[in-house]
C-alpha cells in the first residue's frame, strides 16, 4: 500500500478531526501516502483533492467540524456519480480508501466498493450511534456530555417554575442519544421511537409524580419519535402542568471531542490503516467490549443495531 | 428597619440565588430578618414564606434557578391580588422588599408599591437585559456567554457544510441578547426588533460573501423578530444556498452564573439593603457607567432602554 | 434484605453522589430501607448516620464532591476502628453495607468484612482508575475530560510561545490518568511511574521535535513519576527550550460528573443493590468489557491493575 | 494613513486573536494594509512578518493564544534593539504599530516611541487587568471565570473533607484577578499584594468560622502574595485544619475568550485603527466607565493602577 484516500461524509460529528489526524500520522508511520478529498463523496466525483501530511494535520486533534468539509450528495446516489468517483480513484493512483461518516456514507461506502479494486474501509463517526457493528461510534459522548449539560441548565428553570419540559434531541429515526441523555441527566420519561408509547401513559405519570410531591419533571425525546410541539401541547392540556419544549439544536453536532471521542478517533484511525496495510478492505473498524475490531461493510449496512432497552427499565427505576 | 421580605418573580435567570445570598447575608450585617416568599408574587398573595438567615443561603452561589422558585402570578396581575399581597406584608410586618425580577416584576413591584407602606428595592435580573435605568441586568452575561459557546459549536457545522445557520436567541420583544451574541461570536447578519429589515437584503448580503469566498454564515435573530423558519425558508429558496435553523432553548436561562454577573448579584444585593437601610424605598438598584447607583421604580417602568445600535454597524464591519 | 448501610470513604470523586442516589432509588424500590454513614469509616466508628429516601437525594446527581462527606480515618486503620465500626453494623441491624471508594477503601471494606457478618459491596470511585477488576472507576472519565480541557488551553500558550510545558496530573502510584489525558490531547512525551525513562531520552526527544519544526510541546506526566519541578528545569538547561510547569490540582477530583460517570454509577449502583438482594456479599462492582459484573473483594485488593502500555507506544505515533 | 503594523508582546492573553482580527479587518474596511510581525519585539527586530487581510484571520475571533506568537524579548530591552524595530518600521513604510499586549509591552511600545515617528497605539491585553488607564483588559474576563470555574470544583472537595483549601492564582505582582475571583467565588479569605496581612489573623478567622459551624473554606491568593506553600503548612499547624493547596496554572492564560473579552477585543481594535486613521498615535485605547477612549502612553506607564479595596471588604460581609 503507497497511497490511500481520505475522505469525511454525511452529517459532521465531533472527532472526525481526530480521526483524520489519527489517519494521516498512522500512514506517515506507515511510509503510505494520503490524499485527502473534499465534500465527502463530491471530491471524488470531482477530484477535487490535496496531500495530507503529519504537519497538516497539526492542531486540528481538538478542533469540532472537518477540515476536509464534508456534505450530503446527491450526485452519489445514482450510479453515474458512484462510477465517477471510482474512475477518479484509479486515476489517482488510490490503493485504499478511508471513509469517515455514519450509517449512511458506510452505505455509499458499500456502494462504491462494488465498481472500485480500492480497498475501503470505514470509521464510523456520527453522534446516532446507529451504524452497526460497533458499540460506540466517535462522536456519540460528545454529543451525549453537550446534551447533558444543556439539560442540566433546562433542570434549573424546570425546579424553579415547578414545569415539565421536554427536551428533544437528536438521534435521526434512532433513540441512542437520547436513552443515554436520557438515563444520565435523570430524566422522569424518555421516549424513543424503538419504543411504542401512549400519551396516556404519560400524563398519568407525570400525575402521579406530581401526587408524589415531584413539582417539576424532565422528559427526554428522541427527534424519530415526531411532533414533540403537538406533544408538549397535549400533555398541557391533559395534565394542567405546564410544559414547556426544548430543542437541542446543532451544537449537539459541533464542539470539541471529548476524551472518549478522541479516543475511539485514534484507536479507529490506527486499525483502519492497519488493515490496509495488511491488504484488507471493505470493512467497518469497530469497538466490540472495549476491543478494537472490524466487522465486513456489507454486514454493518444490513443489521439494525439493537437499542438496550434494559437501560429505559433502569432508568424508570432511578427516576422514582 | 427590622424585617424586610425577599421574593423572585417572573422567569429566572442565572444569578438570582446569588443575589439572594447577598441581600440575605449583607441584611444580617445590618440585623435586620430576611423573609423569603415562595413563586414570587404568590408567595406573597399566600403568605407562604420562610426565614432566611446565613446558613440557609450557603452553598447557592453558583448555582442558577432559584431557592424561592419563581413564577409569573395571574392572581397578582388583578388589583384583588395586589392588595392581598399589600395586606400579607402588613401582617409579617415587613418593612422593606426586595424584589428580585425582570421587566415585568419591576411594574408589578410599582403596583404592589401604592398599596402598602412598606418600601420596596428592584434588583433587575434577567437575560433579556431590558430593564430601564441599569446598563445591565444580572443574568446577561450568562445568558450570552451560554449562547455564545452554542453558536461557536454551530458554526463547526456550518463551516463543515457550506451552510447558512440561522440562531435564535431569546430576548423577548428586545434585541439586547441577540446584538451581544452577534457581536462577540462575528455573525454575519444581525436581526433585532429595534431594527427593521428586509429580507431581501439578507439574501442579497449571503449571495455576495459567497461571491467573496465565504462558503458559510451565521445569522443571528433575536426572538422578537417574529417567525425564523418561514425566514430561513424564504433565505434557502432565494440564495440556493442551505439554511439551517437553531433555536437556542431555555439553557441561556440555567446554569452556573458567570464571575460577572455574580459580581452584579452580590453589588446589587448590597445596594439594595443599603437603600432599605437607609430608609429609602421604590427604587430599582443599577449599573451606570461601571457605578452602583438607583432609580426610581417608576421611572424605571415608564422608560424604555435603548439598544446600542452602533454595534450592530461595527459586527457589520468586523464580519467583512 | 431489610436494611442496609452506604458511606463514601477516601478521596472524594465526580460521580459519588451519583451513585449514592443509585444506591438509595435501587434499595427503595427493593423495598430495602437505606441508612447513609457520615465522613466514611469514621460515620461508623462514631455512629453517626441518618436515613436517606428517594427525595432526600433528589437534585444530587450532577453535583460533585459527595453529600455524605468523606475522610480518611486513621482510627480505622487499627483493629480497634474496624471492630467499633463493626459494632455500630450490629446495633443498627445494618445487614449489607455499601462502600463508595477506591483502593484504599476497598481494602477497608476488606478489613472491615473480617469482622462483621454485614455483607459488603464495593462500589469502586476515584479519578485514579486503580481499582483492580473493574476497566474503568466512576469518575476516571470525568478526571480525564477535566484534565483535557486543562490541557488544550494551556497548549494554546504553549504554541503562542513556543514553549514545552509539562503538565503534571493526579493518579496517585499510578499512570492511567496520565497516559488517557496524553494520549486525547496528543501529548509529545507521556510519563508514568510503570515505565522507567531517562531524562536524556526526553531532551533527545524535545530536540528531534525541534529540528522538524516543532517548536512548542506538551509533556503530561503523572504525578506519581516523582519531582517534576526538578525534571522541568533539567530539560531547560539541557535543551536550551523554555519549559514550563503547571500542575493540574484539585479541580481533577470535583464538578459535575460526565455522562459516563453517571452512567457507570447508575449501573454499579444497580448491581450493588441486586447483589445484596441476592443474598451476595465481599464483592467490588465492575466493568469487565463493557458488561456490569462483580469479582471477590480479596481478589480486587490482592491484584495490581495493569496498565495497558500500547496506548503509549500509539501515542508517540500519533505526536509524530 | 496607507500601512499599519500589528504585534502581539508579552504573556499571552486570550482574545489576542480577536483583537489582531478586528484590527486587520477595520484597517482593510479604512482601506489601511497590516503587516504581522511575529513573536513581539523579535518579529519586529528581525522583520519577520506577513501581510493580513481580512481572510487571513478569519476563524480565529474563539480561539486562545495568538496566531502571530508572542515572547519576552531579551534583546528589546537594550537601547540596540530597539533602534533596530524603529529601522525596520522604517524600512516598511509602517506609519502606525499596534501593540497588544500587558504593562511590560506598554512600557516596550512608550520606549519604542521615542525612536520612532511611527505612531504608536496599544491595545491593553493581559489576563493580570494591571494597565493603567483602563478599567479592563482584554483577557481579564475571560481568566476570571476559568479560575471561578476552577475554585467551584474545588470547593465540592472542600466541602465534602471539611477542608480548608488555598487557591493561588496568577496576576504578578498585583490583585486584581485575585480579588475578582475571591469576590465571585465567596472566598472566606482574599489575599492580594495591596494589602498586609497576619497569618495570625487568617488562623483566628478560619477557627472562628469553625466555631460557627463552617467546617470548611476557601482562600483566594494571588501569586504576589509569596509563598503560598508555606502559608499552608503555618495554617494548617496553628489551626490544626487540613489545608491543602492548589495553585492555579497556565489554563488561565489560554481558552476561549468569553463575550465580554470578545466585545473588548472588538471594541479596542475599532478604537485602535481609528486613532491611527485620524493621525492620532502613542496612545492606549481604554475603557473607562463603560466608555471606549484612550490615554497617553506616557501616561499609562506611569501611573499604578489603584485596586478597589472596598471589593475586599463586602466580600468579608459575603462570606459570613
Amino acid at each position: 500500500m503507497r497511497k490511500i484516500g481520505i475522505l469525511t461524509s454525511g452529517g459532521d460529528a465531533p472527532g472526525m478531526n481526530a480521526a483524520i489526524r489519527a489517519v494521516v500520522r498512522i500512514a506517515h508511520y506507515h511510509n503510505i501516502q494520503v490524499i485527502g478529498f473534499e465534500r465527502g463523496w463530491e471530491g471524488l466525483i470531482n477530484n477535487s483533492s490535496r496531500e495530507l501530511d503529519p504537519r497538516s494535520v497539526s492542531g486540528i486533534l481538538q478542533l469540532g467540524g472537518t477540515i476536509l468539509y464534508t456534505s450530503r450528495s446527491s450526485e452519489f446516489e445514482h450510479e453515474e456519480g458512484i462510477r465517477k468517483a471510482a474512475v477518479n480513484i484509479g486515476l489517482n493512483d488510490i490503493e485504499g480508501l478511508v471513509v469517515i461518516g455514519g450509517n449512511g456514507s458506510m452505505k455509499g461506502a458499500l456502494a462504491l466498493s462494488k465498481e472500485t479494486s480500492s480497498r475501503i474501509i470505514g470509521i464510523p463517526t456520527t453522534i446516532d450511534n446507529d451504524v452497526s457493528g460497533t458499540d460506540e461510534t466517535v462522536g456519540f459522548d460528545t454529543a451525549v456530555n453537550t446534551a447533558v449539560i444543556e439539560v442540566d441548565k433546562i433542570r434549573d428553570t424546570a425546579v424553579s417554575h415547578d414545569r415539565i419540559f421536554i427536551v428533544e434531541v437528536m438521534g435521526r429515526n434512532r433513540g441512542f442519544l437520547a436513552s443515554m441523555v436520557g438515563f444520565t441527566v435523570g430524566a422522569e420519561i424518555i421516549l424513543v421511537p424503538e419504543v411504542r408509547f401512549e400519551v396516556e401513559d404519560i400524563c398519568s405519570a407525570i400525575k402521579e409524580n406530581a401526587s408524589k410531591g415531584k413539582r417539576s419533571g424532565i422528559i427526554v425525546a428522541a427527534e424519530g419519535i415526531g411532533d414533540t410541539r403537538a406533544l408538549a401541547k397535549h400533555i398541557e392540556e391533559h395534565t394542567g402542568t405546564e410544559v414547556r419544549l426544548s430543542i437541542l439544536g446543532y451544537a449537539q453536532r459541533g464542539g470539541s471531542p471529548t476524551a472518549r471521542s478522541r479516543y475511539l478517533a485514534n484507536r479507529f484511525g490506527n486499525e483502519a490503516v492497519r488493515l490496509l496495510a495488511n491488504g484488507e478492505g471493505n470493512k467497518v473498524v469497530c469497538l466490540q467490549n472495549s476491543k478494537i475490531t472490524s466487522i465486513d461493510l456489507a454486514e454493518s449496512c444490513q443489521a439494525t443495531k439493537p437499542l438496550n432497552l434494559k437501560l429505559l427499565d433502569l432508568a424508570k427505576i432511578l427516576a422514582i
